[in-house]
C-alpha cells in the first residue's frame, strides 16, 4: 500500500523537529523563540489547508475549516507542540500535523462537511517550564488557574512576565476559553507511548480512558545498625521493609483484574552505607487505573498491604498523597465511531487505556473526548529514540480522515 | 554488688573522651594533636600501673608489666584508642582502660605471674583518616603494607608525611613488629556493638570468631519506561527486581542455620523519577558468617538466587566482589579460659560471633586470639549514644582480671 498522507506527515514532523533549543536533541519549551518559530510554521500549514488561523492568548495555534455554512459548531482535533527536554519528535506533533493534513485533503477535494473542523495546537502540555501541565488546553477549556501566572521558571521568570515578553497579555487568557455549545467533540490522535500496540501487531488502537493517577510518598523508619553485629531477627531494617512493599505493589498490580499499573520509581535509603542497616527509606508510588473508583480501591488495598508489612516489621510508616488526577473516560458514542473508522481501514479494533496524560484531561470539561493511538517503536517516548513508521503514520491519517468524514454528532441517527 | 574497678574505668573513659577534635561529640583521629594527648594520658596510666612504657613507630601505646622474672613471654591485652567521627566513647577505650586497670590492681597487690603482661593501645583501628583499617595492629603483627604510606587523607597529606609531622619515622614501622615467640596469646575486651547480650540479659559474652565479610556490588539493568503506559506484564523493572533480591537475601539469612547476616545498605534507582519505571538499579550486599567456608557457600547461594531472579525478569545482572575479609576464629583453648572466668564471676556463659571487625583480625598472624564482649545499651555503637553501664564495665574487669590471674599458656596442664 503506497503512502497516502504518511510521507507528508513524516516530512512535516521532521521540519517541525528542526525547531529546537538544542541542535542534537529536540527541546521545545513554552514561550521561547522555538515556540514562536514552531507556531509560525504550523499556522502556515493551517492556512495552506484552507483554514482561518489565530494565535490565542496562551500561545495555542488555532485553525478553523468552515463547514457547509459559516458558524457551525465544530469537531475539534488537536494535540500539543511543546516537548520535554531531549524529547522525541512524535509526542504531540503527530496528532496535530495529521489533523492539518486531513483538513488539507478535504480542502484539496473542496469537501465541506455539515460541521466545522477546528485544529488546535496546544502551546504547553508537558509543563516543563513552569512545572504545571495542560496550560494550553486548560485555557481553551476555561479552567486555567490564574495562580500559575506567578509560577517561576528555573531562571526566576514568572509565567506572567514570560507571556508579556513573548508579546501575549495574560489578561486575555480568559478570551481563549471556548464554550461547550461550540464543540461537537474533541478528538486527539497521539502516539501510544507504550508497547501494547506493538505487542498486538496493530498500527492503531482505540483509547478507552485516560487513566487517573495517584502518587504517594511513603517513608519507613526502623533502626539503623551495624551490618555485622545485629542478628537478622533483631533487625528493624527499613530497606528490607521497603523491598517487601515494592514486591507487594508489583504483585497486586500484576494480578489486578481491574487493570491498574503501579510503579515505585524513586527510592532513597539512609544512611546509605554498605555496612549499615538502613534506618529510614523513602519511596514513591505511582498508581493508575482506568476508573477512579477502581484506582481508589487499589490505593486503599496497597496502603493496607504496606501498613501490614510495616506493622509486622515494627517499622513506622508515613504515607501521603502528593498528586491525584481524575480518570477521563472516552465517550462511548465517539469510541464507536473511532472503531468504525478503524474497521473501515481494514484493521482489527483493539481497545487500550492511556496511562499517560493528554490534553483531553482538560478538554473533557467542555466536550466529549476520544483518542486514537498510533503504534510507536518499542513503546519508547520522551526520548530521542521515539519513532513511528511512515506506514503507521499513514494508517493513523487514514483512520482520522475516515472518522472526520463519517462523523455524526452525538444523538444523530445513522 | 559494689563496683570493684567499674568506677575507675568509667571515670577514665570520660577523661579520655574529653580529648576530642570537636567539643560536643567525640572524634579522635590518627596522627593528630588528640592522638598525642590521648597517648600521653594512656602512657601515664600505664606507668602508674607499674608498666614500662613505649610509644612505637606507628603511634601505638605499649606497656609491659614483667612477670615473676624478666623477659618472659607475654599475655598481650589490648584494643584501640582512635575513633570514628562523632563516635561513642567506649568502642576501643573500654578494652584498653580495663586492661590497664587490671594490671594496676595486680601491681597494687604486688602480684607477679609466671608470664609478662603487655597492654597495647592501637593507634588506628577504624581507618578513618587514610581509609585503611587496623594500621596499629598490622604494624605489631608485622603485616603493615608499606604501600599505604602513600595513601592521602582528605587534605591531601600522605600517611608518610603525617607520620613525619607527628614525629614518627615510617622507616621504623618494621621495628614495631613482634614475633610469635614473644606472645602467649592476644586477648581483647570490647563492647559488643550489637544487641545480643542485652537481649540475653548478660553483662559479658565469649566471642566465637570475628566474622569474615564479603561485600558485593550488584547492578540490575532492565528497561526504563513510562509509569502509565507500560503494562505490568511487559515491564522489565529493575527496582522491582532489586526488591525481590533484597527480600530473598533477608529470607536466606533469617533462615540460615549457619548464622550468616546479610545487609543491603545502599541502593540507587535510575532515573529515579516518580513516573518512570526504573531502568537500572545498583545496590550493595554485605554478607558475614562465622566461618569462611560457610560465608563462601552463602555468597554462592545468594548470587545464584539473584541470578535466577534476574533471568526470570529478563534483567541484566552484574555482581562484583568489592571487599573480602577472612574469618578469624577465636582459639578454643582461650575460649575455654574465658568461659571459666565468666563462670567464676557468677555469670552464665554465652557465646556469640563478632560481626564487627577488631584488631584480632591482624593479631591472629602472630598469636591465638580471644575476645570478651561487654553489653552495650541498645546495641548502639559509632554514635554518641553508645553506652555501657558501670556495673557491666565492672563485670568485664572482674572477668578479665580473673582470666589473667588464672591464665595458662596453651598446652599447659591444669
Amino acid at each position: 500500500m503506497s503512502s497516502f498522507l504518511g510521507d507528508e506527515i513524516v516530512g512535516r514532523i521532521s521540519r517541525l523537529a528542526a525547531i529546537s533549543e538544542t541542535s542534537e536533541q529536540l527541546t521545545r519549551i513554552f514561550l521561547t523563540e522555538e515556540h514562536r518559530a514552531a507556531a509560525d510554521l504550523l499556522l502556515s500549514w493551517m492556512r495552506d489547508a484552507g483554514m482561518h488561523v489565530q494565535f490565542d492568548a496562551i500561545g495555542n495555534v488555532c485553525g478553523r475549516y468552515e463547514g457547509e455554512r459559516p458558524a457551525l459548531p465544530c469537531l475539534m482535533l488537536g494535540s500539543h507542540y511543546d516537548s520535554v527536554r531531549e524529547a522525541g519528535k512524535w509526542d504531540g506533533p503527530l496528532g496535530l500535523i495529521t489533523a492539518i493534513s486531513c483538513v488539507a485533503d478535504l480542502h484539496k477535494r473542496e469537501r465541506r462537511l455539515p460541521f466545522a473542523i477546528e485544529v488546535i495546537g496546544f502551546a504547553d502540555e508537558e509543563g516543563v517550564r513552569f512545572a504545571s501541565t495542560l496550560l494550553g488546553s486548560r485555557a481553551v477549556a476555561g479552567t486555567f488557574d490564574e495562580r500559575v501566572l506567578d509560577a517561576k521558571d528555573n531562571a526566576g521568570i514568572s509565567m506572567r512576565d514570560a507571556l508579556f515578553q513573548f508579546g501575549l497579555d495574560p489578561a486575555h487568557i480568559g478570551a481563549a476559553a471556548r464554550s461547550r455549545s461550540e464543540l461537537l467533540a474533541y478528538i486527539e490522535l497521539h502516539i501510544e507511548q507504550g508497547p501494547v500496540l506493538e505487542a498486538q501487531n496493530l498500527p492503531v488502537g482505540v483509547v478507552t480512558a485516560i487513566s487517573g493517577a495517584t502518587r504517594l510518598a511513603a517513608s519507613l523508619t526502623g533502626m539503623a545498625g551495624h551490618a555485622g553485629t545485629v542478628p537478622m531477627l533483631l533487625r528493624r531494617d527499613a530497606l528490607a521493609g521497603a523491598a517487601e512493599c515494592i514486591v507487594a505493589i508489583e504483585e497486586f498490580c500484576r494480578t489486578d483484574r481491574g487493570g491498574s499499573v503501579g510503579t515505585v520509581g524513586y527510592i532513597h535509603a539512609m544512611p546509605g552505607a554498605t555496612n549499615v542497616i538502613p534506618g529510614q527509606v523513602s519511596f514513591t508510588i505511582d498508581l493508575r487505573a482506568v476508573s477512579d473508583a477502581h484506582r481508589n480501591l487499589a490505593v486503599a488495598d496497597i496502603v493496607r498491604k504496606i501498613e501490614d508489612i510495616a506493622r509486622r516489621r515494627k517499622l513506622l510508616l508515613q504515607v501521603d498523597v502528593t498528586h491525584e488526577n481524575r480518570t477521563v473516560p472516552c465517550a462511548p458514542w465517539l469510541k464507536a465511531q473511532v472503531s468504525e473508522a478503524i474497521t473501515g481501514e481494514g484493521y482489527r479494533v483493539f481497545e487500550l487505556p492511556s496511562g499517560a496524560g493528554h490534553d483531553g484531561m482538560a478538554m473533557i470539561d467542555i466536550a466529549d473526548v476520544a483518542m486514537v493511538f498510533v503504534r510507536c517503536r518499542g513503546g519508547i517516548s520522551h526520548h530521542p529514540d521515539e519513532h513511528v513508521d511512515v506506514a503507521d503514520a499513514d494508517a493513523g491519517a487514514r483512520v482520522l480522515l475516515r472518522l472526520i468524514e463519517n462523523f455524526r454528532p452525538r444523538g444523530t441517527r445513522e
